[in-house]
């Protein structure tokens, strides 16, 4: 509890000059309105954390009329109760179980959508469920849908100082549960185990609660997302560690690899565990030194593969190199060959390389940066270095 | 762990059944193929647990062609090792970080699609993403979208001998919880401190984690869908838990509402919740002692809502009477008005009503029920008397 005293809050002025911002990149994209449903862009532009329930919660904001906030009547309360509730920037739309709440949006969108042209888009939260997508269209016909990203990313992807507090504090929290698992005791136990732990300590730093800890041993390292299983951690093999969760909404993620060599450090690393534990360290310090406003986000994945290439491992480095990360562990911009996007100061985002060995074993590290006025702000504290631990 | 080892799990033929039986309907229904992305409905059909995030993972089942499980390359390996991936039940097609993954579904179906007519719809699962949808919208043009619930409900509605286990066996472990948390300490904890203490008590009695514990004090109680906050429990007002989460996947939802009075119960409840609480009681019992096989759910919402009504508050019971439950927390069928659907044996859904008083309080008690071959069968067994703690 003194840790969520100490937390930052965002203030109430900052979810006005968000709706504002929102309605005026609408109108430069000639777009007719925002359809948001629950999630990260609703919690961004009104501080309401909706559930996410089959029931339709839905912020429609026109280019030029009111915000309307759609809610269930029995979460009515809730969505009044909401930072952009209290302060009257939305106004709340109650519908009744037996209600249609796809033609409640339309009726209250027509008004706007009479004065604007028909092929002027209507854009739907990217992550809003298909059954929503779909009664839309058909309560909206011949309206063209788009995504709302193409307003929100440019919004959420350079964060205030707030944004950037709070991701420090998750930053910060798990790097003391990362610390505290990889010194053990491990050898012996399930990933699952060891995952349950990493879910309990996430929440016992600071953390809403535990949203993943992948625990990956020996030859289950070679998979990036595994998932961890039964498989007991034994001496003489790398386990990969990858965790994270919500501090007050704001992402943390996390991904170090130790050595387990067992008492007496008898069964230590190979030589090649050593060369690709190097070059994925040095991938990441190269990319992490790159960041500057203004550098490209194919460029820095570019820096971190050029690295593993040149060292013989370009194929068996099997992702991107990072991902932005605030309300979301994985948002806008994409550190990926192609991507069109950009650095300036206040974009957040991971920097994870990796080498995978199929049937053998797998390294990454991954940090959180933040792009600083002049340089990289790195959240993580905990050690790059290789940890060989005895058990 | 214990816990764990006692479970039952899905048999492997499950799935070859259900993928047979998802054919069979979508062929029944004239639709051309299923498109399913992460969450209830790939788990339900292959087993795969997949991470929801970005990167699309689909399966494409075609009427009449081979299942294809596309993944993104860097979980590839964990969908090969699912058990329709591991029975060979499924293709895995893995794509690249720079690939387009809607291309490669439509890719996949082609072949299958040349053979349909133009109008045999494609049936996306109901939470898909807006990005997907719109994406797959653009990779397969000219097609008509639907949901995949018409083919997707009817399946998983009718719980099966291992669902019913999981589900019995979450719904005790969450009544073990009830009790311990309604038996307090209450009085002068926040309903954030107790909710945090619901999750690790709902993962220390086996569920994967604790998904959900609603703490309504008080005047928030009259809030059905109330955030945990930092209001602290007094003495004199009652307080109602709505806590639940997935065991093996299957998911428990249980709510009792206790009356918190103090030591001596010198604050005992008044008049007008004794009331109100019998009333909530008795139409949780009426609607339960109505469930047999070909009940409507329609009418089982009206008979919980008829006692509530004629004990005059009816306008106060905001919400449906029920939801089925399994994989989802929230899945078809609903008892609400205007229901089309019916239980069979094996339908396993909550009985929830309730009276919210604004600005006082409020009153839910909640059971998961299925419908046995000749009457209900009740998973929770925590008492729906009503209980007054000292503390």
């Amino acid at each position: 509890m003194t840790l969520t005293a100490a937390r930052p809050t965002i203030p109430a002025e900052r979810h006005a000059d968000r709706l504002g911002r929102a309605r005026e990149t609408l109108g430069r994209r000639g777009a007719a309105a925002l359809l948001i449903g629950t999630g990260a862009d609703l919690r961004y532009l009104t501080g309401y954390v909706a559930m996410p329930l089959e029931r339709l919660t839905m912020l429609a904001l026109a280019v030029d009329g009111p915000a309307t906030l759609v809610a269930p009547r029995l979460e009515a309360m809730a969505a009044a109760d909401s930072p952009a509730g209290e302060a009257g920037l939305v106004e709340i739309a109650a519908w009744d179980e037996t209600d249609d709440p796809h033609a409640l949006v339309a009726e209250r969108l027509r008004p706007q959508l009479d004065r604007t042209a028909m092929d002027a888009r209507l854009l739907v939260s990217d992550t809003l469920w298909a059954m929503h997508v779909l009664a839309l269209q058909d309560a909206l016909p011949g309206r063209p849908f788009g995504l709302a990203t193409e307003v929100m990313r440019e919004l959420r992807m350079r964060k205030d100082a707030e944004e950037v507090a709070l991701l420090r504090l998750a930053a910060h929290a798990a790097d003391r549960v990362m610390t505290a698992i990889a010194h053990g005791p491990l050898i012996g136990r399930t990933e699952a185990e060891v995952s349950a732990e990493i879910a309990e300590r996430l929440r016992d730093e600071g953390h809403d609660f535990g949203e993943f800890g992948i625990v990956a041993s020996g030859p289950n390292a070679a998979s990036p997302h595994h998932h961890p299983g039964d498989r007991r951690i034994a001496a003489g093999e790398p386990v990969v560690f990858d965790l994270g969760g919500p501090l007050g909404g704001y992402k943390s993620d996390t991904t170090r690899t130790v050595w387990v060599a067992g008492p007496g450090r008898a069964s230590g690393p190979d030589e090649e565990f050593l060369r690709v534990y190097d070059l994925v360290k040095q991938a990441n310090e190269a990319a992490t030194n790159a960041v500057r406003p203004r550098a490209e986000c194919a460029d820095l994945d570019g820096v971190a593969r050029d690295v593993i290439t040149a060292g013989g491992y370009g194929e068996q480095f099997l992702h991107r190199t990072g991902h932005g990360i605030g309300l979301e562990t994985h948002e806008d911009p994409y550190l990926v060959g192609g991507s069109p996007d950009t650095l300036a100061e206040g974009t957040a985002f991971s920097i994870e390389p990796g080498i995978y060995l199929e049937g053998r074993y797998g390294v990454r590290i991954e940090d959180i940066v933040v792009c600083g006025p002049s340089g990289p702000d790195v959240l993580n504290e905990s050690t790059r270095e290789l940890l060989v631990v005895s058990g």
